[in-house]
């Protein structure tokens, strides 16, 4: 097969990158590892930034969206003692949308079809070839069977574990481990509070999210040695129970978990997102903490990007954007990696640190609460810093 | 000697307090360790808050202020790459004033007679005694004669090394040091930009600060292990030049040193301020790192407060005020803490700190030179969280 741009990965990423170079009329293939039923029903981020909106609302790939989408105009700091409502309509004039990335992935899969975007799935062994000359390609295996993409460039957007990353061989690669993870239940009940409350307590971080009116997302800070089967769904309710009473506007309701797990805190950057002819976007490149709600959105912006450069080169063959790409794109990243990583601190019992240290977090969350200069700054990024 | 407050310390702090009792009419003496002279010369910070200007404007001990202080509109942090202005006056409508502590000191002590403040210098051994009781009393030694002065409350302005937080015993206390020290100088020579510099260079902080228009304080970071001895002043200017010649508006200007020294950072709260009679104010209860020149701004706003709260006492029998002047100190104290923490993590090489830490700090400079809501935070922390 020949085609024009070879994407690996159908996540957020692969996929608007995709539809936005098959709005232009672009010849593009996703190779994608998993199957559709997988890809469709993986349970992944869920408040999209109006920059990711934008995007999706520029496709017209938004009939859903529009209608399930939950419109959010603040979120909420909190620790054992105050709740500090960050109103980022009234603080940007914006807001962000609850809307899991397991429906966008949806929406842009069940699009694909009309809009000419052919998405391979259980490509395995996908590997890639070529990226120093003019003709690379990739090579992959289906049903037993040995494939071949041709492309002019290959967009890498297969996450942090795919083989686009290690393509590039040496890069410059910048990393933190944070010493605890997030233990997270999702379950069809409606969420306590109408927002998002990060709270950091006594016990450690807590968050309570959610995906729709009727199912809510709760996270709890555990040890990274934690075992997932020392928590049965009663004894994490009844944790988030005496977490959120006193904070949340309702009740937690319990219901059975549809997704439990266990999954660690790392900020990674790898700078070198280009060589030759392939380029990384999305979490190929960079990790941020979940703190903040970032990992989706940068991917989206890094697409934006991309999309951008590559309609450039293709129609206008004007090379500039390529060659600005990574600059471009790691002025944003870095700045959310900042965010997710400040948000990370503030509300995170950190196991070496002392007191001094707590009566930073502490004084920081006062200062928050008093300062609408702060409360702004938190609350422009939170909504996403503009392209 | 009977009076109503005996003020330990004739620092900024206690030379503050003693002039607003009186301008009270309030009894009140000033015991102090050294030498009128020592007291005169101590070389310590050099800007001021408006909070703290406000409070000289308040008692008419501003002839001096007004005419040499150098009002400031802005500072900026540089890094190697960029230097971003924080332009306060636009972003609070405020400014800071450049003068030194040793001035300040100099016109409280020169004001004090003509106001019936008592300062008695080279109280030696000084004891305080009944502070749980209704009749406290201090001891003290002078020219080898045992001394006593009964009073009805006792203010701690000793500083941190000061016999009046060992008086209160245990406390709730706070501590974090710092892995470097500043080595610092002063000189009669005109400063290298109007406004300060606070630059974090590859080879370390640096702060090009000044005292005047024709006298200049510089400082570098060095490990804490750096012997002075090791620094002839010639090495110092060579290396102030070569980190401030790319980011200066003129040339580093050498000259003899009036003042060499190397001193650690420190982040401290000795949070029990009270126990019955006694009151600690200043650096007797916090220390601050010097990064963001909070320390005698601290030591004002406590004192307004504690005045404020013993002349209520004094003049109404409202001890309502005297009750809340821990609490009240305490959340600007911790607001001012953490913003020196905050700027000190921002401007200084950590030994600790790996890559990724590093580019945390450059992405949150990128990040406060794009965002008006963040340099207007950084702006208001500066010129002080408002009384």
């Amino acid at each position: 097969m020949k085609t024009r741009v070879a994407i690996i990965g159908s996540g957020p990423a692969g996929l608007l990158l995709g539809h936005l170079l098959r709005a232009e009329g672009i010849d593009c293939v996703v190779l994608e590892r998993q199957t559709r039923d997988y890809v469709e029903s993986r349970i992944r981020a869920g408040v999209l930034e109006t920059v990711t909106t934008d995007l999706l609302h520029r496709l017209g790939i938004d009939q859903r969206l529009n209608a399930e989408g939950m419109v959010e105009d603040g979120f909420n700091l909190a620790s054992d003692d105050q709740v500090v409502r960050i109103d980022i309509k009234a603080l940007t004039g914006r807001h962000v949308t609850v809307y899991g990335q397991t429906e966008v992935t949806r929406d842009l899969i069940e699009a694909a079809p009309a809009r000419g975007l052919d998405i391979v799935f259980e490509a395995k062994d996908v590997e890639i070839h070529g990226i120093d000359g003019d003709a690379p390609f990739v090579t992959y295996t289906k049903d037993g069977e040995s494939l071949r993409v041709d492309a002019q460039f290959i967009a890498g957007c297969d996450g942090f574990h795919g083989p686009s990353r290690k393509a590039i061989g040496d890069g410059a690669e910048f990393e933190r481990a944070y010493p605890f993870g997030w233990l997270g239940i999702l379950a069809d009940v409606p969420p306590c509070h109408p927002e998002l409350i990060y709270a950091n307590t006594v016990d450690g971080f807590a968050l309570a999210s959610m995906r729709s009116p009727t199912r809510s997302r709760y996270y709890i800070q555990v040890p990274l040695t934690e075992d997932i089967r020392n928590w049965p769904e009663e004894r994490l309710w009844d944790e988030l129970d005496r977490r959120f009473a006193p904070l949340a506007d309702r009740p937690v309701v319990r219901g059975p978990a549809l997704e439990m797990s266990i999954a660690p805190l790392r900020s990674y950057v790898f700078e070198t997102m280009r060589r030759g002819r392939l380029f990384l976007a999305g979490d190929a490149a960079h990790i941020v903490p979940p703190t903040g709600a970032k990992g989706l959105n940068l991917a989206a912006s890094d697409v934006a990007y991309l999309a951008d450069a590559l309609i450039a080169q293709v129609k206008r063959d004007d090379e500039a954007a390529l060659l600005g790409y990574q600059a471009r794109a790691l002025a944003r990243i870095w700045k959310a990696e900042r965010f997710s990583w400040t948000l990370t601190k503030l509300m995170h019992r950190f196991p070496d640190d002392g007191p001094f240290e707590h009566r930073m977090q502490v004084a920081e969350l006062d200062y928050v609460a008093g300062s609408r200069a702060m409360q702004t700054a938190i609350a422009e990024n939170y909504v996403g810093l503009p392209l």
